[in-house]
């Protein structure tokens, strides 16, 4: 059994080798698929803006292509003491009490409005518990369309497989979390054809917990590649374009009237271009 | 002296008479200024979804224009029980407090990113107490310039004028109070270059105070209407477009982040698309 230290070093690693693996991937597809040699850049940044104290802080990866129009790769890891108002909300915080969380998360905007958008996020956090959360959802312009429909029944399918190999019964009960998470109530819509969310995971067994961690990461990437593959070329106009410009504003709702990692971001001070990397590169009301 | 509700009466006809003469007003220069004969498209709109209850409602008007590429001009007169959410948050509220409340509100987003966006509300509102409250305010694509500072310059010497009139030093009172409401603080900037912004006025003379809610809208048509044919002919870019872009996405945020008026519309179960219309045509981030 791991130590509370070994559990922070190895997931914190693995989040960093999965944001490489994840950026390698796309540089790929974007050569691949356009003229273009666009890369990632890189911005690391500390949480304390003074440099006086040590609250961690992250690294930032974002790249503007021609295929993915804005992809952004970030990993943190931040800790120190929980603000008042985080206190008493999340679990094993209490005046006073620290946290540690590390994470790797990612929204990719795809240019073409065939190409759904994408988001993922999995994290380790510490408080005087501790445990994993996460989740990977895809938001397709539209969200009617047949072509859509198949993409996300491929989608859930090879989401089922590997929640139903970590624990029986956790793909209905993450999906389900998925579909209420995601969604808008002043819209009283869905943000996109959902996926899977879940949050304070503590099974027993960490090893296990934290190699189901490693399975969503791996999975993003296979499965949102053939995704991409399967899209890439097909046609759209400019009835697409205005769809995806109308997806993107519900997006933009979403994460700044409830993501709750955005209010985490915001309340724990992290920083501002990280918390909005997720936000579209464009959006229309 | 009226009666509360002869003040009712008053002050929602007035809101009407207004939005009628400021859609007038920019139907007027948007086709005295470009080859588009567009008008406002008029929705009526009730808080009852269902019909059984008067629970008051709204006309929004919208004009997606060549000059103005989304001008949205809205009345609403909204009343019932307040929400637990609202309950003590509101001055002469408490559990089960009934509330009443009417105004006009427009937020204006040009085409050109030479003429800034403005944004003007006034209303009246009775719990147990009633009051006037509102603002306006601008927020050109470029802060910086020296054309946006001449605008802003003349902007505020006009609102000085009748603040004054109205009450010595509520000038200086009401721009602090816009400058610190119309205010980023995850960006750490303003929202745009200011104008004024009050709350909870009840002077002792209602028919004083409805006379300045009145000479705030007038003002707005006079002004506006300067601004709009002094800057509605100069030459622009890309690169102002995307400076335009980038600014609007601030506006995004300060809405969904920050502003009371979306977050009252969202808990008095407001109309979705009139508490929306704020938002800009297009975004980027």
């Amino acid at each position: 059994m791991k130590n509370i230290d070994e559990k922070k070093k190895t997931s914190s690693e693995w989040f960093k080798v999965l944001q490489n693996n994840i950026c390698s991937e796309l540089e790929v597809l974007e050569s691949n698929y356009s003229d273009s040699n666009c890369k990632f850049k890189i911005k690391q940044w500390k949480r304390d803006k003074n440099g006086l104290d040590d609250l961690g802080g992250g690294e930032m990866r974002v790249m503007r292509g021609k295929i993915f129009e804005k992809a952004g790769v970030n990993v943190s890891t931040v800790y120190g003491a929980l603000s008042d108002k985080l206190v008493n909300k999340i679990p094993g915080s209490e005046k006073g009490a620290s946290f540690w969380a590390s994470g790797i998360s990612l929204v990719i905007h795809p240019k073409s409005p065939k190409i759904p958008a994408i988001h993922m996020n999995t994290r380790f956090i510490t408080t005087k518990k501790s445990w994993f959360g996460g989740g990977i959802d895809i938001t397709p312009s539209d969200k009617e369309s047949l072509e859509s429909k198949k993409i996300a029944k491929f989608f859930h399918k090879e989401l089922k497989k590997i929640c139903e190999e970590y624990k029986k019964g956790s793909y209905e009960k993450y999906k389900k979390w998925c579909d209420d998470y995601f969604f808008l109530p002043h819209r009283n819509e869905s943000r996109g054809l959902g996926g899977i969310f879940f949050d304070y995971i503590d099974s027993g067994s960490w090893n296990q917990d934290m190699k189901f961690i490693e399975t969503v990461g791996n999975t993003f990437i296979n499965v949102y590649k053939k995704i991409v593959i399967d899209t890439v070329n097909l046609p759209w106009n400019i009835k697409d374009k205005e769809l995806q410009c109308h997806r993107r504003s519900r997006y933009v709702e979403f994460n700044l009237l409830h993501d709750r990692g955005t209010k985490f971001g915001l309340e724990t001070d992290g920083n501002i271009d990280a918390i909005f990397m997720s936000l579209p590169p464009s959006a229309s009301w």
